[in-house]
């Protein structure tokens, strides 16, 4: 049994080697770049937390965990690019570094290795791996589409945002943990529960972001509080107060949004407060959390083998940063 | 034994069906619209032309094919983003109806569906074939950024260009062929041989698709004649010009190249002409044709199965349009 952070020097160790040939060095050079930039490296680690709850880790864990950050990888390459966003980690983005045609095919040649490494994977499981795999993808892809929708629309709903949350995030958790259960020789029944433990925590995780962006503490939160209320982005905070404002503060709130006053964050907080937005944050990241700990409660194994994925529930979901 | 023909209707038969959810309509419209406008499907053909030189045509032979054809839409819908493409088949590209950002996506998910397919192969067949396409895939992306690479640089030498087209284009001709007669059982051998025989058709085509822009019948070709020459696109003939002219005939192309002038493409094909590029042109297809059909012949099957990739083979190469 590891810790996350052991499991996670495990883990960076074995994916520090060249996942790319040398040549032609304006393909490969980009995605490089961009693996070197880390990052937390979270969802392999789940992968493996996920194998060692029913056994050791094995070589098939350590490729599906390979094949799932290089997923990841791929999928904030092409991210940045749609958002045409200029810095990823404090660093340039790919599309800016090498330009945008070059950011999208290095995406692309990035999911084509992952897939190189589900093809290691023992033939007993590798038809099912792939299939989740696939499955989560297009799902990731399908959250990233309604995000995109969803900025031109003013009426999204809270329905409609946690299903984009869920698409967006939650499943490569989810899924990332279920490939490792799998990978273990978990039951079915196990590995629907951990893949719910991860959907759950995905959405915890979702909310306490967006109530750090809006309601942390400033010091400790690390960037500029109030991103999102600037940005007009949809989030829990800002769907739920739609939801349940008066029609005096619903003006209010499209007026704010509709022109960029220089105190528009904290009067956008005022009316969040207003309506309570917060404490009800904070309630439901704890039912989403509950849960996801009832989920891995009910999982048939050792007690005691399910402390390193609570450590890691908890440290990402009450993190203040 | 089918032709092409046959082989072209029945594939195109089964692959009318829907490959994508319904919803969101945002990422799968796009796809389905795409797919719409057609083609001629040359690639998931020869993989059951392939399939058919060794059996019956099987389920798997048709899940690769069907997996081929969407990659193929994956790239073309990638490769008019980087390009800027209007147009595609006489209708608008995705991204100029759809939006950068969706075609970006739809395209990422056209690339997940293939694997779907792929992944319905049996297991003992598997993983080769998704080995052989995820190798095929990289070098398609390889040979796409060497296009690009070469795009800004004017110093670009016969064996760089041979090597990027055989990336770009031969390599998934090749493999689509190779994928068709693994699943029809066959040895290692006849599958190289029916490789070599697809990568040097792939060359055989690309000489004769740079020769018709030049030297095409413009009545028979269809589209303007000289557009590569206009757009100073790389092509075997102007590599080819630009190694043999004399030191004259290289200044004047370079003046032309630099200038758009009204009867820049008269004055480049009469460069051509007197290095004697067309000819050159012609023979080099034939030479890459012959050793396409060496390659052919040196397979142990009956010659009478092998007359429909022939009849494909020389469709493909002798075509005036």
């Amino acid at each position: 049994m590891h810790t996350f952070e052991e499991l996670s020097r495990l883990f960076i160790e074995r994916f520090n080697t060249d996942h790319f040939p040398k040549e032609p060095a304006s393909l490969y050079e980009p995605n490089r770049y961009f693996l070197k930039l880390g990052g937390k490296r979270v969802r392999p680690v789940l992968c493996l937390m996920g194998n060692e709850l029913f056994g050791d880790i094995s070589q098939d864990a350590m490729h599906a965990a390979t094949a799932i950050e290089l997923f990841h990888n791929f999928t904030l390459i092409h991210d940045d690019i749609m958002d045409k966003a200029p810095l990823r980690r404090g660093n340039e983005t790919v599309h800016q570094k090498f330009g945008e045609s070059t950011a999208l095919l290095a995406g692309d040649v990035m999911l084509v290795a992952a897939y190189e490494y589900l093809n290691r994977i023992s033939p007993n499981h590798s038809s099912l791996i792939i299939s989740l795999f696939n499955k989560t993808a297009r799902e990731v892809c399908e959250g990233q589409q309604l995000d995109m929708d969803f900025e031109k629309r003013d009426n999204v709903g809270y329905d409609e945002y946690l299903n984009m949350i869920n698409l967006k995030t939650s499943v490569l958790l989810a899924a990332s943990l279920k490939m490792g259960t799998i990978l273990g020789g978990a039951l079915e029944r196990n590995q629907n529960l951990i893949y719910e433990f991860g959907r759950k925590l995905g959405l915890a995780f979702q909310v306490q972001d967006d109530y750090l962006d809006a309601f942390g503490d400033p010091e400790k939160f690390g960037k500029q509080v109030g991103g999102d209320i600037k940005a007009n982005k949809k989030t829990f905070l800002l769907i739920h107060a739609f939801e349940t404002a008066t029609p005096a503060q619903k003006e209010e709130l499209h007026a704010l949004l509709n022109n960029n006053s220089e105190d528009k964050v904290s009067q956008v907080l005022n009316i969040f407060k207003a309506c309570g937005v917060d404490e009800w944050a904070r309630a439901l990241k704890e039912k989403y959390m509950e849960q996801a700990f009832d989920h891995l409660e009910d999982i048939a194994v050792l007690t005691k083998r399910k402390e390193p994925l609570k450590e890691l529930a908890l440290y990402l979901t009450q993190r203040q940063h």
